[in-house]
């Protein structure tokens, strides 16, 4: 199955240049709600529009995951990307590690395995030193040094479900998410261990000031459900 | 060894047509009891009457379940069968995943092994979305859709310990279960992430309005024991 | 890459020399501090100053340590050696066990592996009966018996993330830590279970007499950063 260009082009249109405007399609609001990706496809995805421009020098993103998916196989769970690179990247990777990447090589973590129960994912970077981290249900792994003096450029489209490559319409099935994602949350800055670990435990933290779930913008593409959290 | 045609007939009669009828073999009440199977048979298995019939959209199937079975041996942990189709069959797969199967093809989850521990093990599944997600000690799997519309019929056999197959008799010893079942429950509809929970912690719940430990009603088959439940 | 034996034989003249005197290089304390050893060299360690001469029959060493080197590689977790032994080697070996060794052969002790997420590992050990025991998170493991009458010599040199070898110079990447190492604390004699209890969950214990983390006198070599644990 192809993917239909006009709707990524239509997709990028939205994102880049009318970040804050309501669409027909855009949609706004995912508190106490469940992103249910059930299928694996190439045209499922979840545009997500920033509060403000990803021009960054240091992030948290946060997100709550499950699949059920095997451990050899590729997931894409988060996309950033602008006309010519993939500026921010997570995976699991076939391998089982989980990584990111922003501009080329990535960083790779041994962590414990995602599962069909939920996980609580955020990664923190700022580009001073580059310390680089995972954190598993309020847990951080061991620091990585990756990029110091690194920048993330801004004016990209960011997308769940799907890795968009360089030409538009490579989407692969055999890279998509299958499973639920909820409670996404991005801040330009690194958050505290006690704030992470307040985060995961639903205790109350400062609302993400790129994306925060329960003011979130997005756009649903193809078979995505949203569904109450219970 | 084969089993005795006469004997499934009987069983047949008595739970189809006189559900509520005590006989001489019908016993009533499982409160602070365990279910033990001992040992592998293709003649032991413990029927079940419903509290009401069982024409269902949607269900909550709660049950504390332990086995020592090898991870690659199938194992049935529940069946409801009617004349043509297997309404609702729970099994543990050769490939260590959880399953269930309505009238055809089945779902498949990746759960955390059964093993000689006890296992709380709930499944809930609704008709209008088709959302379906085993609950493993009071945690959700990931949703899966499955058969969205569809209903379970009534007026059929429900079994623990072996899977009927469509012909009579049909009962295969590499199917059987062998461990203990406990505290097995039923409602008509989807309970809350709160109740799940507060069923595997042995808070107070609604009754199960299907079936309700403390008041089943059940006829021991084979080599089946029921022992206090320390 | 070959190490440069003039700096080694600099840091054995620091420390075992001088080691109240600060030096330019040295510095002290680390409170809230963890060293990150980022990648594998053969080059970063970090030299330790004790308090007192290490001449030991007992000691209680205690370190909070994370390391994302895959469980085959062999880790040196900490190296105290004089002119011509190792006096107290701490590794995680080949085959994922964890071992210290005093002048010859060793101790080997299955723990749970290290990871990626911080585990704090003690190690006791008292000359009398020679009972030696990890504690892994404030649990003990079975105790050993080993080398009961030994003494450990003072005036030598202590070393985190390289092994020094017999001949100077003799530091092998393959041996060297990656990860993070903080709050090394050591006794010169045994802490109760208790004790260490508290000290896992940052409770307040006796100060370390021999190294306390919070005025630890130390000096970095090659690619080793002192980051704030947040």
């Amino acid at each position: 199955m192809n993917v239909n260009p006009a709707k990524i082009a239509l997709v990028l249109l939205v994102v880049t240049v009318l970040p804050l405007t309501p669409s027909s399609t855009m949609q706004v609001g995912l508190s106490e709600k469940v992103l249910v990706f059930p299928y694996e496809t190439d045209f499922s995805f979840v545009a997500l529009i920033p509060q403000k421009e990803m021009a960054l020098r240091a992030f948290t993103l946060c997100m709550r995951v499950a699949t059920e998916l095997p451990e050899e196989r590729q997931i894409i769970l988060f996309a950033y990307r602008t006309a010519d690179y993939d500026e921010l990247n997570v995976w699991r990777e076939k391998d089982g590690r989980v990584s990111f990447y922003m501009s080329g090589d990535g960083a790779f973590f041994h962590l414990p395995p995602l599962s069909t129960f939920r996980t609580s994912l955020c990664l923190t970077w700022e580009s001073r030193a580059g310390l680089a981290a995972f954190w598993v249900d309020g847990k951080r792994s061991t620091y990585q040094v990756y990029k110091p003096g690194h920048s993330i450029r801004p004016q990209g489209t960011i997308l769940l479900g799907q890795d968009p490559d360089k030409h538009l319409g490579g989407l692969e099935a055999l890279q998509s998410f299958v499973g639920e994602v909820t409670d996404l949350n991005m801040w330009d800055f690194v958050l505290s261990r006690s704030m992470i670990q307040a985060w995961h435990y639903k205790h109350k933290v400062p609302k993400g000031n790129i994306f925060d779930w329960a003011t979130m913008e997005y756009e649903l593409n193809g078979n995505v459900m949203v569904v109450d959290d219970d």
